[in-house]
C-alpha cells in the first residue's frame, strides 16, 4: 500500500464503529490512509509522538475522532501544522453536545475544522476535497462521488412520483 | 493583486466585523483573497453562480461567515467540489447556537469544515495550513505563526512569573 | 386527480414516515397534493428549479421537511413568493433541535412558517387554512376536523369520568 | 382605513417594540391591519371573545407575538379556523428558548406557524405571501419586496468588492 | 365519595400514565379527587367552563398535567383564583424541556407551582401540603408520609451497611 | 404587626432586590409576612432550626429564593410539612437555568413548588391563593388584584387601539 | 477490614449500580471504604449526623453520588471541612444535566470536586490521587494504575495497526 | 517565600483576572503557591514539561483554569499523578457551557475535579481542604474561613430582621 496520506486516530477503539465510516468512503475513493488509536488521556506521550511526526511521516491530513472531553484533535492541532479534521463522537450521557463543545471551540491559532456529531464519512469526503487541491485524480473522484449521491436522490425522487407515497413507503419500510 | 486563493464570503455586510479578522490573518500571511457578500437567502441566484464558477476561477477555499439559521456554508459547499470552512457568527438571541447546528450538522455527502462561533480567525489559519500543503512558503509562515504564538504566550508567562499576579494585573487590566 | 394545490418535499426518503402524516391529513380533507424527494445539499438544482417553478405550476402552499443542518425549507422560501411551512425532522444526535434551529431562526425577509419538531400533521392542517382563506370548501372541512378533535377529546373524557382512572388504565394502557 | 385583513396582537404592550416591525411592514405593503393587546393569561376573556370574533369580522390572518410562558398564539389557534402566526419575543431570561418552545411546540391539530425568535418583520412577510394567493395585487408587492432585498444585498456586494474590506468597515462601522 | 377537594386534569388521556401517580397518592392519603381530561387547544371552551366553575364545586385544588407546550396549567391558573399546581410531562423530542418552559415561565401576575418534569407524585403530595393547613387529618397524613420515606431509605441503608454493596447489588438487581 | 404567616427567605442579601416583588405583594394584599437571610451551604445548622420551627412559629407558607446550585428550597421542603414555593434567582453564568434545574427537579416525595426565573412576584400571588382557601379576605383580595391587572391590561388596549401603534410608542417608549 | 478513609455515598440505592465503579476501584487500589444512603431529601438529620461526625471517624474524603435537584454533596460539603467528591447521577428526563447544574455550580465558600456524568470511577481515582499525597503506597498504585491504562490502550493500538481496521471490527464487534 | 504547595496555572493572562480569587485565597490561608500561564494549544511542550515535573518540584495540588475547548485541566491530568483541579472560565459566546463540558466530561481514568464556572475561590478552598488532610494548621485555617463565612451571613440576617427589607434595602443597594 502507497504511503498514508490521511491518518485517522481515535481515543479509543469503542470509537472504531463510527470512524469506520471515514476509513470506508477513504478506500473507496482511492486515497491511501492509516488507522491508529491514540489517546490524548491515556496515552498522552504517544500523542505527542505521534502529531510531531505525521508531517514528516508524508501524511497531509489527520482525521481525528473523539468523545466526551474530546481533547485529542484539538492537542493535535495544537502540535501539528497538518489540517487536523475533528469528528465529535456520541457521548451517552450528553449525545455528543460535549464532544461538539470541546472540539469546535477551539482559540484564535488553532483550528479544528468540525464534522457534524458523528460525521465521520464527511470527514473523508472532506479529507478528499483537501488532497484534491493536488491531485485532479482525487478532485475528479470526489465530483463523480458528489454526482452519484445527487443521482441516487433523483432515482428515489422518480420512484416515489411515479408510485405514490403509500406505495412506496410499503415497499421501503 | 494576485489571483485569489480564499474567497472570503459572508452573507450580510454586518457580518464584515468579524469576518475581518480572517481577511487580516490571508493578509498577514500574504495568501491572495478576495472578500465577498453573498446571501444564501436574499440573492440566492447570486450565490449559485458564485459557487459554481469559484472553482475555475482559480479559487482554492472558500470560507463563509453566517449567522442564525445559517444556510450560506452549506449550500456552498453543496454546490463546488472545493472544501468549503463554515464561521458561525455569533446571533442576537441564541448566542450563534442556533449558527453552529446549522453549519456543523451537514448531512452525510457535504462536509463544511466548522470553526467556533465567531472563530474567522480560526478560519483564515485552517485555509493557509490547507494551502500550505503545496504551498511550502505558506507552509513556512503557517509555522512562523504558530511559533510567534508560542512566544507571545511565554513572554506573558515569563512576565507574570517574575512580577507576581497582584503586579501584572495592576499593569495589564 | 386534480393540478396539485400542496407540494409535500423533503431533504430524503428517510424523511417520509414523518411525512407521510402531512399527506395522509391532505388525503382526508380532499386537498390536492403531491410529493417530492428534493435534497437542498444533494439536488441543489433539482431544488432550485423546482423552487422556480412551483407557482407557474399552480402549487399554492410548499411544505418543506428537513433535519440537522435543515437547509431545504429555508432554500425554497428564498426562491418562490409561495408560503413555505417547514417541518424540522427528529434527527438521531440532538433529537431535532438543530433541525428546529436550522428551520426557524430565518433572517429578516425570507419567513419558514415553523411546525413543531416532527409536526407533520399541523404542516397538513395549516395549509388547509391557508387555502380554506380562498376556497369555502376547504374551510368547512378544517373546522369540521377541528371539531371532531374535540368531540373524541370529549368522549375520552366523559369515559374516564365515569370509569374512573384505574379502570380506564387498564382498558386502554 | 379598508376593513383590516391582518390582526396583530400581543400579549402585552412590552411586546410593541418588536411587534412594531410587522405593522411597518404591512404598511408598506398595503395590507389593511389592526393592532390589540390581547393577554391570554391577564385577559382570558377577551382573548376568548377576539378569537371567536375575528373570522366574522374579516380578519384573514393573525399575528400573534409573545414571550415567555407563550399561550396567546397557541390558544388563539385553538379557537378559530384563522391561520395563526406565531412571533416568540426575546425574554429576559432565557433569551426567547422559553418562547419558542411554548409556540412551537403545539399538539397535532392546532398549528401555528412559528417565526425566529424577535421574527416579528417576517411575520408581516409571511402574511402577506398568504394573502398574495388571493390578491395579485399584494402578491406582485411581495415580489417586489424580495426583489429589493436583492438588491440592496447587490449594491453593498458591489461596494464591498469595489473598496475592499478595510475601507468599507471604515466607511461603514 | 366526599365531594373532590383536588381535581386532577390532563390535556390527553395518553398523560394519564404519568398522572396516575398523583390520583394513587390522593387515595392513599385519604384526599377526595376527581380525574378530568381538559384539553387546552382541543377543547378550549371546555377548558373555559371547567376553571370558571371549579372554584364553586368545591375543588380547592388544580393539579395541571400537560405536555410540549403545555398551556392547560397556566390558562386555568388565568382563568381561576384557586391554586394550581403544573406537571409538565416529558415530551418525546424535547424531553420535557419544552413542557417545563411552557408551564414554569408564567409572567407576573399568575403563577403555576411547577413540579419536575413527571414529577407528578409531587403534584400530589404538594396538594395535600395545602389542604394539611386547614385539615389537621391531612397534615397528619403528610407527615406520616414524610417519616415512612425516611423509615424506607433507613431500612435499606442498614442493609446495604450490613451487607456491603457487592452482595446488596446481587440481591437488589 | 401580626404574626408572619408567609417566611419570604433566601440564601443571601445580593438575592433581596429580586425577593422585594414577593414582599412588595404580600403586603399589598394585606398578608402578614417576615423577611430572613438563611443560606442552606454557609449557614446550614441555621436553616435547620429555621425549618424545624417555621410550623410552630405560625409560619403556613414559605417562599424561598436561591440561585446556581439552589439547595435551599428543596432542604427547607425536606425538614417540614409546610408548603415551601421556590424561586430561581437568576445567575451569573447560566441565566438561572441552573437554578431552576436544582430547584424544580426534586425526587419523587420532597416538592418545592417552582415559579419562574426571578419570578417572585408570582411567587408573593402564589403564597396568597394557598393563603385564601381559609381566609375570605385574602381570596378576596387576590380576586381583585387579578381583576385589577385585567383592568390595566384592558385600558392600555383601549389606548393602543384609540392611537394606533405609532403614536402609542411615541408616546410611551 | 481498615478503618475507611473514603465514605462512598449516595442518595437512594438505585444509585448504587454507577458508584458501584467508585466502590470496585477503591477496592482495586486497597484503600478502606465504606458504603452509605444518605438522602439529603428523605432523610436529612441522618445526612446531618453523617456529615458532622465523618471526620472524627477518620473519614478523609467523602465521594457522593446524586441526581436531578441533586443537593446530597453541596450540603455535605456545607457541613465538613473534608473534601467532597460530587458524582452527577444520570437522570431520567433530563439526561443528568440536571444533576450537574445541582452539584457545580456551588457558591463561593463550599466547594464540591465535580466529575463527569456517571462518573464515579473518577471519583474513586480522584480520592486515590488526594491520598496519595499522604501515602506514597497509594501514590504508588494510582502511577501503576494509570501507567495500565496506557497499557490497555497501546496494546488495543498495536492490534488495530497490524490487522487493519476492518478485521478488527470483526473480531472485536 | 516557601516552595509551593498549589500551582495556579492557566491558558492565557486573560483569564488572570478570574484566577486571581484562588491565588487571593491561598495568600488569605497562608498556602504557598506559585502562578503560571501555560496553554495546552499555543504552548503543548512547555504543558508537557510544566506536568511531568510537578510533582518532583514539591507541588501538591494543580488548579488550572480554561475557557472554551478548554484542554488544559484535562491534559495537565494525563501526565500527572497529582491532584487536578479545574476552573471553567466563562467564554463569551457560550457562557462557559463549552468550557465546563470540556474539563468535567473526562474519560474514566483521567479525573478532574471541576468547579463552577468561574469558581476560582472555590478551587484555592478545595485545594486547601485537600492540604488540610495532611496539615493541621490548613485544616485549621479552613474551618476558621468556613465560621466567618457563616458569621458574615449572621450579622447579615440579623440586620435583615432588624431593619426590615425596605431599609435593608436603600441602606445597601
Amino acid at each position: 500500500m502507497d504511503k498514508p496520506l490521511v491518518s485517522v486516530i481515535m481515543g479509543s477503539d469503542s470509537d472504531l464503529p463510527v470512524m469506520k465510516e471515514a476509513l470506508d468512503l477513504l478506500k473507496e475513493l482511492e486515497i491511501p490512509y492509516e488507522e491508529r488509536i491514540v489517546s490524548a488521556h491515556r496515552t498522552p506521550e504517544r500523542m505527542y509522538i505521534f502529531a510531531k511526526e505525521a508531517e514528516e511521516r508524508g501524511v497531509q491530513v489527520i482525521i481525528a475522532g473523539a468523545g466526551g472531553a474530546a481533547h485529542l484533535p484539538g492537542m493535535v492541532a495544537s502540535l501539528s501544522a497538518l489540517p487536523v479534521i475533528g469528528v465529535p463522537i456520541k457521548s451517552k450521557n450528553l449525545q455528543g453536545v460535549d464532544s461538539l463543545h470541546s472540539i469546535v471551540q477551539m482559540p484564535p491559532g488553532i483550528p479544528v475544522a468540525t464534522m457534524a456529531i458523528n460525521g465521520s464519512k464527511n470527514a473523508g469526503i472532506f479529507a478528499a476535497k483537501i488532497l484534491g487541491l493536488k491531485d485532479p485524480g482525487i478532485l475528479q473522484r470526489v465530483k463523480d462521488y458528489m454526482e452519484a449521491l445527487e443521482d441516487q436522490v433523483e432515482k428515489k425522487a422518480k420512484d416515489l412520483e411515479s408510485m405514490g407515497y403509500e406505495a412506496y413507503l410499503n415497499k421501503k419500510f
